[in-house]
């Protein structure tokens, strides 16, 4: 079975991007095995059901993700902040092609099924939530370096994902992915602020 | 004809809390009859079709927001930094009950039609657009109050709103609706640190 690998992949690539593109409902296992070029025997010999499907899916899409911010140029950056500030910008370049191409599989799939498909909810959350722990180290380290700046890692973390869920919705209903720039644009502004040296604060540690 | 507009209304009410629970796909015509507690015969007379439905719908749920915002606590406040900044704080405490209850009925259907549907799609995108439009004049008085804040209300905006919708996936996934909370919590903070006097740029005006 050389070649089980490679469909499964197929499989689970093409479901990421129909269901981006179209939703998980919309999405039919017959449409799924068509672009993914592998025959509905195939299909059934690696899932055996769309429900298991979806929730496969939503580990490969975690799995993506993860390799692709374990290799992102930001990490280079010497600088906790900077790394932080670095992963808005990327994010921001992510953005790019069509709305279903930078749009997650998981958000995407939760604003769905959130009430009548918890299994597949909480398969997406866990994505969504592998992704935040990365995050949330990133805050943590630059918390360390600026320790003036009072925010809390956990709220943070979700924050920002909030903004780039919101910034996709926001580019789906506009059709332009500028409105999503424009979103993530704001967010990388806070972050900036929110890490500025405060004058207040640092008066404080002048005697009066 | 006097209960047209009472079943209308009922139809419509069904269908988004319906949609906002379980997405559009997954609302059949059947269920919003059975939630509305009116016949399939009575739904057809309003209603050529569930796409026209659900683009009623769309209408409906920005006139039920236009009154909500229309009538809220935060425009009596005297200054409009604190309009706006009140605005912000009543979102929050409409964060209140199940997930489905405080959703949005535009954002979650654009997540699932945005390819499928551009007829649906753009009806919810005019829904965001009319709420826009009245935060925008928000953010133009505050702006106009506080002339050393640089910021594109128009981006602030949507902005304000991706966070939002971005909360509500957050809750969704966390099946917690403090996720969503935290979010705008950060959201008033953003702002606050957006209009906050700039030292530096105070200082620009001392002349050296």
């Amino acid at each position: 079975m050389a070649d089980a690998p490679t469909s499964r992949h197929r499989l689970l690539s093409a479901t990421i991007d129909l269901v981006r593109a179209n939703g998980y409902l919309a999405t039919r296992v017959d449409d799924v095995c068509a672009a993914a070029g592998v025959t509905k025997g195939s299909f059934f010999h690696h899932f055996a059901s769309k429900d298991e499907l979806a929730i496969a899916a939503a580990g490969a899409w975690n799995e993506r993700a993860a390799q692709v911010f374990a290799q992102a140029p930001y990490l280079l950056h010497p600088r906790s902040l900077d790394r932080l500030l670095g992963y808005v910008k990327f994010r921001r370049q992510l953005i790019a092609g069509e709305n279903w191409e930078f749009s997650c599989y998981a958000g995407t799939t939760i604003q769905e099924v959130h009430e009548t498909n918890p299994a597949i909810r909480d398969a997406c959350a866990a994505a969504i939530d592998g992704h935040l722990e990365m995050l949330r180290g990133l805050i943590d380290r630059a918390l360390v370096e600026n320790p003036d700046t009072e925010a809390d890692s956990g709220s943070l973390a979700l924050h920002i994902q909030a903004v780039i869920q919101g910034a996709f919705v926001m580019a789906k209903a506009r059709q332009d992915r500028r409105a999503a720039t424009a979103c993530i644009d704001h967010l990388h502004r806070y972050i900036e602020l929110l890490f500025a040296p405060s004058p207040r604060r640092k008066s404080r540690k002048v005697p009066s």
